[in-house]
């Protein structure tokens, strides 16, 4: 199975869907600040898992259609305005919204595009769906939302302790991260009129894919040389001082000397390549970086094995692959 | 009729379960963030006005308290959000949120309040609507707010041109001021089930209910003495360069001489009173006042006309006197 290509082709059906729908009106500077991020490209992966959770359980995947733009559109609304937040400039190669067109355009598009996904989700035709399925849809739309929101507040406060624990830290990621994805698996499911136990799976599911994705992403960063800002280098994370699960882990194992070295490094921008390899030697010297590898693998087979109880299909495969790839991928 | 104490006694229902509905959980600082504006008083009046026309359709006014809450939450998350792109650092005597809680937790505050807005739509209880009606209010309440955003991107993109006629100012503040008056009027006539004439109508009085508001603000900054930052001062939005129909108004008629000295003032926080008072005499001269006064009495007029296909009801005679008081108060 080549996975990656699947998704590829997978991502192609939203992308056309996004760009039909997020046509121009008056004035032309607020849609042009609206379509920025969502267009600029993007894996599409939490449409698609929606996808692949209606299908896991036997339906089509035509049906997700609307409900995998709204979860873009949420998305993409969080992006926008998170980059505001974290004052960054840069995203997917682009300027950042509020870079290119200004705070005000920037909050009033991530705004719009929060409305934009209850809208889409209203033109979900009545037949396909019962009220009560429908209002469970809105309602828990609407509830990760809030879960987002609670998890990207603590991410704030976060950042001015060194305090922070493992079970905190995972709360925390599982609110900003996790919450969107297990609203794909949990919406597909529903969408594709699954029983209570394969909703539940599914859902439980996309909050593992989401958790391994954090990490995965977190790890590649000290792992692997990226090109930033025409510079190859490792670990832009620690420069920035990001709070991810190695650093939480070491922070919780190290000792006294070797925390004042590491704290010095992390989050000063100003740090050169030495010593950011030398905060992730500590990380290896505290067996942080095996530690979050093996959470990775832990939540792999456990997100597996919550497709159990689903019929042998083709999307089952692809899931099975995905949770797979999700420890294995290289970028 | 006392209509001041109709009005205060509606507005406690809906204070009282606001203030229920806004719990706190964790991270503390978010919620107090986010309670701090909707729980700051407000007059509640989308909320009344979408309790009136269920009330003028024949229906009971209970049916429509989630839905004035939904319309809150949407109101105070503008309000937030608004007071970041103005750079506002007052509201209704207290510190705005950005000022007290900083922008990151202001924008996730008002954020939050948009996805309670929907998630407050999920409570209304299946056996009293039906599911098309369910999902017209979805998306009734979803159009309104992307109006809602173009209209506050049409203000922002105004604020640099003094060319703006009037059709375009009305279509501004019809989008940005009347939006949620006329969804409240729409969305109170569905849930009560009136026909589709009284939903229209009602719709109608909305927006015109809405234009009225903002015009007679307009009005009473420049015509009566207000308590500004502990001094008593009149035409505060002369200082602040806001656009009013009377700016507009004047802008379109004003001799070139005329014209410059105006616009001296017009937006200069340094101007002092007797600066102010002459741009408000240029106001009278060019007939801008009275042109304003004569739009809300027209405005009045419709919306009461609105209303003759309503059956008499208390209700009905509220939103009758409401019409009134829109011309006529004097705070």
């Amino acid at each position: 199975m080549d996975l990656e290509e699947i998704l590829k082709e997978r991502a192609k059906i939203f992308d056309r869907a996004l760009t039909g729908n997020l046509t121009s009106r008056d004035p032309e500077i607020f849609y042009d600040a609206l379509r920025w991020i969502p267009l600029s490209g993007g894996k599409r992966l939490r449409p698609i898992l929606a996808m692949l959770s209606c299908e896991a359980v036997g339906s089509v995947p035509e049906a997700t259609i609307p409900f995998g733009i709204a979860l873009e559109y949420l998305h993409n609304s969080t992006l926008i305005h998170d980059d505001i937040i974290d004052k960054d400039r840069w995203r997917r190669g682009l300027q950042t919204t509020h870079e290119k067109f200004g705070v005000p355009f920037a909050i009033l598009a991530g705004d719009a595009l929060i409305g934009e996904t209850y809208r889409m989700l209203s033109y979900m035709a009545p037949p396909e769906l019962k009220s009560v399925t429908y209002k469970e849809i809105i309602r828990s739309i609407a509830d990760a939302a809030k879960n987002f929101y609670e998890g990207e507040a603590l991410d704030v406060v976060f950042a001015d302790r060194s305090d922070v624990t493992i079970p905190q830290y995972m709360i925390m990621i599982e609110k900003k991260t996790a919450q969107l994805y297990y609203l794909a698996g949990k919406g597909g499911a529903l969408i594709g009129k699954g029983n209570r136990k394969q909703v539940e799976n599914l859902a439980q599911y996309g909050t593992l894919f989401g958790l391994m994705f954090q990490i995965k992403d977190d790890l590649l960063n000290i792992l692997t040389e990226q090109l930033i800002l025409g510079k190859q280098m490792i670990g832009s994370d620690i420069l920035n001082g990001k709070r991810t699960l190695m650093l939480i882990h070491a922070l919780s194992e190290v000792h006294e000397n070797d925390k004042n070295k590491m704290m010095s490094v992390v989050g000063n921008e100003n740090a050169n390549q030495q010593e950011v390899l030398e905060v992730i030697n500590l990380f290896k010297k505290y067996g942080s970086i095996d530690y979050a590898q093996k959470k990775l693998e832990e939540f792999s087979e456990k997100a597996k094995s919550c497709l159990d109880i689903m019929d042998s299909s083709e999307s089952k495969e692809i899931l099975i692959a995905l949770a797979d790839y999700s420890v294995t991928r290289l970028y």
